[in-house]
């Protein structure tokens, strides 16, 4: 059933963010881009989606201000979206969904843990440092393969470099 | 373009998530269910969604655990959507989506007010009681409308009874 992307009726602002980061696919892009990602290839390995919609999305999302693309090569022309500070600001939607499918799909067994990079302590499920008490804002967390991580399923650039602990935000493939 | 609900290859606790929850229309059924909606003519009326996606949208998320149905009236019969424990968790994805839109689409001018009912404080951006510091977990908060609410746009019964504050997960309506 063909059903638009707006929902003019409801007034709400949950209903203005669907519009945004609602349609299938957004939500697992802007997670990447949180890992490092930053390049339509990197996307597309990772991600297996039709090339039509990974454009469709990542243009989407500069448009909705979520992404800047940056030109990082002149001949041929290549581009990098980076996150702007309203993009960055999607983390806690990230995180709290991820949270819930650990908890409630994946019986508590994490994919990837958070550790906050001021003092090393674990990011607890409301996004406080454990051990600090400070939120951890995305540039100040670490992210490293969890005990429930099956990283040998795939074997894409974006799966390897992911292997290894590192910075949000932080690029992630030279 | 057609694309199909899973993320099998996406090995990540925010695509089970999406998988359960991230069907167009999903979150603002359960955004509902959180104001106290629970029977299918008030969400039907709240909604302006075809019938054929609610009644969709309703069973899978049931069979996801995160609406029980309860038979409220035997002839006809009739049920009642009501919110699991694992549906009450769904909160904190509500909260920091209707946040970000918010901040970023509706410049912080908020549609609804929450309020910390043990201590009446305002509950702040991370879901914490300005006045008292606790964590404000659904069933001790109060949604009232704020000042970008427009409620004079909509008649349905769920418009009107949300005209007054409430306590969340409260049935709505009589």
């Amino acid at each position: 059933m063909a059903l638009g992307k707006d929902y003019g009726q409801q007034d709400c602002a949950l209903a203005r963010t669907l519009e945004l980061v609602g349609e299938r696919w957004t939500l697992l892009i802007v997670r990447d881009a949180f890992y490092g990602v930053r390049r339509y290839s990197d996307f597309l390995a990772h991600l297996d989606i039709p090339r039509a919609v990974l454009s469709a999305r990542l243009q989407a999302l500069v448009e909705a201000g979520v992404f800047d693309k940056h030109r990082y090569q002149l001949s041929p022309p290549r581009e990098e979206y980076v996150l702007t500070e309203r993009g960055v600001d999607l983390w806690p939607i990230i995180r709290t969904m991820a949270r819930w499918g650990e908890k409630h799909v994946q019986n508590g067994v994490a994919c990837r843990l958070f550790r906050h990079l001021g003092c090393g302590g674990a990011v607890d499920p409301n996004g406080v440092c454990a051990t600090c008490g400070a939120p951890a804002a995305p540039g100040e967390t670490e992210v490293a393969p969890g005990p429930g991580a099956n990283t040998l399923h795939r074997d894409d650039p974006v799966t390897r470099a992911m292997r290894t602990p590192h910075r949000l935000l932080e690029p992630l493939l030279p």
